[in-house]
């Protein structure tokens, strides 16, 4: 019996509130030069403290032991989805994330504008991250000349600063393409070529791409430094179950960045625009209580610190979160999950494969008896260390979701 | 390869003695209300700590995250099979409960005593829940009067109140079916239907209902409240691989209640039948200790205090078996295993989802350094987080029954 369709048949329906709040990029490791304290160890806590003195921990494997998720992967298995089993295009979680209402069998492209030399060689993959205002204006014009190709219509959108989208939208097309984009500097664009190559949907959007850069780069010949661009990620959107039928939820989004609204998105989650402050997303979840039955908030700041390496950033990020947390609490919800996507510790400057801490609070979690939710208390607790996509099983256990399996 | 195709061919035979002590529900949470502390850190168990101080500890998973077992997944967990490749109908587990010694092919039915208006409409589920004696007054009357249909043999056996038993023996039979029960008030009984419909012995025993529907309801018809009945879990019993193949070991079942006599009924144990008290039941392993290679010995009353949210009970309960404790010692198996089939918290009043503790002894077990035997303990311990299917694997590697795997 697959577990999936187990847990589907076991499920009850519930006016339990669920929230599941994710510190992007949370994880971090404890070194040496850090004085073998990790961010959150180091940090002044003391909303999280009293929640971790009544809750469990454990640590979550994001995909697989050793695998750096991105944030696409990284939040499907946070929502309860195998990150193998369902696999989403770059292309997609940009244009998600952009805005773009997608449509089934859109297929979706990252792009970026970069700069070539007189042979078509790429010497800047990034055009010198131009200015959004300059990418906007090339997308304007690029989209003003470049309406269809074929019985296929092209939708461009642009992004922060290099960065775009190009959508398409007809009849028999699919991903997944291998890359136009060399990957490093002093190399030609490669041409794409079909995942499958009996794919005839992916051979038709293999033409589709080289037809588009046929159109596309004349329009661009003479700017500088953008007089070219790259193509990643290039796959249509997935078919995933929506979120609100595969756990008897009503899911709500309250996120700041486009990846994480577009990522909520995909599995059908209600995006609450407005907020753009951690407290504002509190306060936000405090006047939709009633409507929704599950909350997804997401707070960035602790994977940009990490990003950079900046510890004490990344300190002052979780500092700000448990800061603004009595908010939240003030309107208590039955389930609280507190997390990352992954971990991305400062000494590595980027995500990591490290299994990220996670803090289960309810009426009936118990407690571990630990003092602060840090990843050295993660790794006492009674959750132990689990696949991430398992997480909403325990929160949906804690909110009395599932009927007893067997007599 | 298939892991259990594995185990099989490393495995060695042995003379060591293994033991098997399930304190049913074991597993607690730590509530503030409790003063955070568990039944099983609560209780004074001096033999269990000394247990501990030479035993390694870890944390079971009876099915999967989040899901709670009820005693029959629970159980099959702990005999090494998986509890969703071998699910186990109600009907089985109440029959076997009852006492009914089942042969392969007979399909069993859970029913309920239920009350009808006059146009079969069912008004009350439960017929008010009836006085058992009224149940085995009614079910002396039906199986009087209904001890075949066609070649089949019916067997009923009275439950407690408004419940009872219905066996089906003979040729070609088959379960599962769907439920003979609208599974509320203001509903007919709906006729049962094949859960494949393709199957002709499922078909068999559509027929077979619905005959024995139209020779009982008479018979009930100016009964009051019961003058009806539903059946539900209508399944015959799987075809589980004996214990005694699958581990090269001899096993031997000392439990007091009916049900878990027939868990181990189900694969191939041989129960020894007499012992009433958990002292009574030490002291028959101490006698039996010859006979047999694996010893099941199954403690209740640490679930019933859980599930009547008696803390105090619970803890007592887990005194008790630690007093008896030292007449099993006396003489040690060689491998020890003490858990149990499921969390039954206090604060849940009811089986759950969080993993249970387990205490493993032997020769070679190590010791993981803890003074106790507790649910805070055990998060810390060597065995970690497993799913309960794998303890006996662990046990027999303990005995030393797996040869060396590759060169």
């Amino acid at each position: 019996m697959k577990l999936d369709s187990l847990y589907s048949e076991l499920t009850l329906k519930t006016n339990a509130k669920l929230a599941l709040l994710v510190m992007d990029g949370l994880g971090d490791i404890a070194t040496a030069a850090q004085g073998r304290l990790t961010p959150l160890e180091a940090a002044r806590t003391p909303h999280l403290d009293a929640l971790a003195k009544e809750s469990a921990q454990g640590r979550m494997i994001p995909v697989a032991p050793g695998i750096t998720p991105g944030s696409g992967p990284g939040h499907l298995g946070l929502f309860g989805y195998d990150p193998l089993e369902y696999q989403v295009g770059r292309g997609v979680i940009e244009a998600l994330g952009l805005g773009v209402e997608l449509k089934p069998g859109d297929v979706c492209a990252r792009a970026n504008f970069a700069t070539l030399d007189a042979k078509g060689v790429v010497t800047d993959r990034r055009a010198g991250r131009i200015p959004t205002e300059t990418c906007e204006r090339l997308c304007a014009r690029l989209a003003a000349k470049i309406k269809k190709i074929g019985d296929t219509q092209v939708i461009i959108k642009a992004g922060k600063e290099h960065r775009f989208v190009v959508v398409f939208r007809g009849k028999g097309l699919a991903g997944p393409l291998t890359d136009a984009d060399p990957n490093r500097e002093g190399f030609a664009i490669p041409t794409v070529k079909p995942r499958d190559p009996k794919n005839a949907k992916q051979k038709k959007m293999v033409k589709l791409i080289a037809d588009f850069y046929q159109a596309a780069l004349p329009l661009l010949a003479k700017e500088k430094p953008a007089n070219g661009f790259l193509m990643r990620g290039i796959a249509h959107q997935p078919d995933i179950p929506l979120f609100a039928d595969r756990y008897q939820l009503k899911p709500a989004c309250l996120a700041v960045y486009p990846m994480y609204k577009g990522l909520a998105q995909l599995v059908g989650m209600t995006k609450l625009e407005g907020p753009q402050t951690i407290q504002e997303q509190f306060e936000r979840y405090v006047r939709e209580y009633d409507n929704y039955g599950f909350f997804f908030i997401h707070f960035k700041y602790t994977d940009k610190a990490g990003e950079d390496g900046n510890f004490e950033a990344k300190k002052q990020a979780i500092e700000a979160f448990d800061a603004a947390l009595p908010i939240l609490l003030a309107k208590k919800p039955d389930v609280i999950a507190i997390t990352g996507d992954h971990s991305t510790p400062c000494a590595v400057k980027g995500h990591s494969w490290h299994p990220q801490p996670v803090l289960l609070h309810s009426a009936v979690s118990g407690t571990d008896k630990l003092e602060r939710f840090t990843e050295t208390g993660a790794n006492l607790g009674s959750l132990g260390l689990f696949e991430a996509k398992f997480l909403i099983r325990w929160m949906q256990a804690n909110a009395r979701m599932f009927d007893k399996f067997g007599a």
